[in-house]
Parts: C-alpha cells; sequence; structure tokens
C-alpha cells in the first residue's frame, strides 16, 4: 500500500502559516505530487461545525478542558475521515495546525499541562504522527500586528500578548524535545525567503520517496 | 459552605426521563428546594452549540471518537458553568443524562470500551459525581415507539434497535457495579406510579438533609 507524507505547520497567528502552506502545495504540485490540504480545527463538516463555536468571539465563557475536548474532536473526525485516508492513498497531506498547537495553547498557554493534553489527545490522533512539523517562529508582538492587520480577532487571537508569548514558548520546547520531526524556521521576512528555508529543510522527505522518476517532459523545473 | 445534591436521570431515548425529571422538579420545588435542572448534551450556550453538532441527522458521518469528545466537551462546560456552582450554593441539580450516557452509549454501544470513555471524561467531569443516578429501564422496542411518536428521530435515536438494546444493556450493567449509586425504575406503565417509585428511592437523600424545618406554614404537604 502506498504510504504517503504528513506534514503540519504550526506557529502562532498570524506566523504565516496559511502564505507558505499555500507556497509548499504549489512546489509539490508543480512536481507531480497529489497534496491533499487540511486546517485545524475544521477541515471536515464536523470540524468546521466545531471550529465556529472554538472561533467564535461572542463564546468567551468557555472552560480550559471543554476547549482541549473540542480542539481533539475535530482532530479525531479530520484523521479519520482526510488524513489517514489520504496517506493511505499515497498523498501528501498538509495541515495547518495539529496536536502540537493543542500542547502549546492548551498544555502550556492555559496550564492544563502535558500530560492531561496528551493523554487527551491520544486517541483523537490515534497514532498518525506527521513527518515533520514546520513551526514558523516569530515574536508575539510582530505576529499579532499581523493578526491584527487581518481584520477583527477571533476568540483565540484576541488573548493577550502574555498568552501568545506562551504559546511561542510552548511551540519552541515541543520542537526541541523532538527535534528530528521538528523544522524551526524564522518566520521574519520575505515570505519566499521563508518558503526556500522550508524546502531546503524537507528536501530530503521528498527525495527518499520520489513518486515518479523526474524525466525531461516532467512538470517540475 | 451549603452542599447541594446531585442527581442524574439516565435511560435510552423514550424512557420518559423528561417527564419524571419535571415531576421531581415539582416535587422538590414545592418541598421549598431550589432546583437547578440541566441537560446533556447542552445545558450552556457552548453546550447548546455542541449539541447541535451532535444530534445534526445530517452529520451521518461522524467518527465514535469525535463523539464521544463532543460529550465530553459538553459535559465540562457543564460542570465548570453550571453543576459545580449550583452545588455549591445548595442547590437541588437535576441532570438529564451524564457520563453513563457516555458509557452506555460510547462504551459499550460503539464498542469503544469502558476503560477509554471515563479516562477521557475524567477531566470533564472533575470529581463532580451524582449523588444518585435515577435509571429508568424500558425496552427499547417499548422505547423507540415514544420516541418515533414525538416525530423526527435526532442523529442517535436514528440508529438501529440492537444499538438501543446495547446502549440499555450497558447502562444494567454501570447500575449493577455501582448499585449504590444507582436506582434502576422501570419506565413502562404510569408516569404518576413512576414518580412515586423515584420519590420512595430517592427519600432518604432529601430526609438526610433537609434545607429548613418543616413547619405548618410550609409549602410542602
Amino acid at each position: 500500500m502506498a504510504t504517503g507524507r504528513f506534514i503540519a505547520f504550526e506557529g502562532i497567528e498570524g506566523s504565516g502559516k496559511s502564505t507558505q502552506i499555500r507556497l509548499l502545495q504549489e512546489w509539490l504540485e508543480s512536481r507531480g505530487r497529489d497534496v491533499l490540504f487540511v486546517r485545524e480545527p475544521g477541515g471536515t463538516p464536523v470540524g468546521e461545525r466545531i471550529r465556529d463555536i472554538l472561533l467564535d468571539p461572542s463564546l468567551p465563557e468557555m472552560s480550559d478542558i471543554a476547549e482541549m475536548m473540542l480542539f481533539a474532536a475535530s482532530r479525531a473526525q479530520l484523521i479519520h475521515q482526510h488524513v489517514r485516508p489520504g496517506l493511505a492513498a499515497g498523498k501528501t497531506v498538509l495541515c495547518d495546525r495539529f496536536v502540537y498547537s493543542s500542547l502549546a495553547y492548551q498544555a502550556y498557554a492555559r496550564g492544563l499541562g502535558r500530560e492531561l493534553v496528551w493523554t487527551t489527545n491520544a486517541p483523537a490522533v490515534d497514532s498518525v504522527l506527521p513527518d515533520r512539523v514546520v513551526l514558523l517562529d516569530l515574536s508575539p508582538t510582530d505576529a499579532m500586528a499581523r493578526a491584527r492587520a487581518r481584520g477583527r480577532l477571533d476568540r483565540i487571537e484576541a488573548e493577550s500578548l502574555e498568552f501568545h508569548a506562551a504559546v511561542r514558548e510552548g511551540f519552541l520546547r515541543e520542537a526541541e524535545s523532538d527535534s528530528a520531526r521538528f523544522l524551526v524556521v524564522p518566520a521574519q521576512g520575505d515570505p519566499e525567503a521563508i518558503h526556500q528555508l522550508i524546502i531546503a529543510g524537507l528536501g530530503e522527505l521528498f527525495e527518499e520517496q520520489s513518486p515518479r522518476p523526474r524525466t525531461a517532459g516532467d512538470a517540475s523545473s
């Protein structure tokens, strides 16, 4: 059975994940890869309904545990419905956020602790971990300026600068403890230059398992 | 600090929980009790939004794990926002469904297993367990006839008779293993007679901790 590649993008709000995922998707597709892009929370009909609840600024009174469970529910559905079948079909799955966001936001920034968040998420993740995690690292001050420039802040974006600083710290700790999986990329500056850093960092992943020989007639440059 | 009483009502769809909760609430209020009625899933703004997802018949492709997490999320919010504060304020909390429904539906009928469902729900329940659980026991054939008579079936009501039979079996197993907490009441027959069985079974709970002395001027009969 064909086995695809699973790459998760992580980072605080405003760190440029959407832009970098789009650039990577284009790059992969130009090389003949079948790419499946999904996002968290959401990515499925059930998950998008959960996303609406999680980001709704009119629902501020949400307990930390309820929030953690909602993210896990959306993740469980996404893994079940898209990620696992996509990987089995040989696709390259690009995911905007994954379980490391739950660790950074819920375990570190909300203070629920790493063990509780992992234990709760284990049945959702169902052993489907990314081959690589691209962490776009940016100072919270810069990131929040970008998020604000996009318009009205959602429930989580509207948290304090201290909260987003704690989230960043959580991501960096996860990256340090799982350095073979994480690719930490400074997310300040020209998107194209950041894209090149990501390709350089991930290149090996796609050389190892080339979907088809590159020939003169190939769409790849 | 005053401590109220927490009574959960459990049973398969159509077993008459709503009617019996209403009768018990009236009985308690006529005795001067401050009653807080809540339901699962739902009971809070966050929880009602989760309930909409869980019962939506247009969302049949929901993974068992996602479903379990959504119930747990709604429960976490309910405990945090209403049950714990209500009990602390000395109220009698009547809850339409609780964690035993997750055990019966998810652990037994869906086959996720008791350990996984308990582990996932533990942070949601947060050690707030009911003083008593009233299990309204009814054959699935009778119960589904009642549910159908009410109109269009929701996503869970629309499951097979075998599924509802497995749910009933799950409830009975839980009741057997926790017999001091459970009051199993046959739910076939006249609602008023069933109500009397419930009062007889719960009476001790309210005698132990009378909220105020019963006097001639009391509203109680």
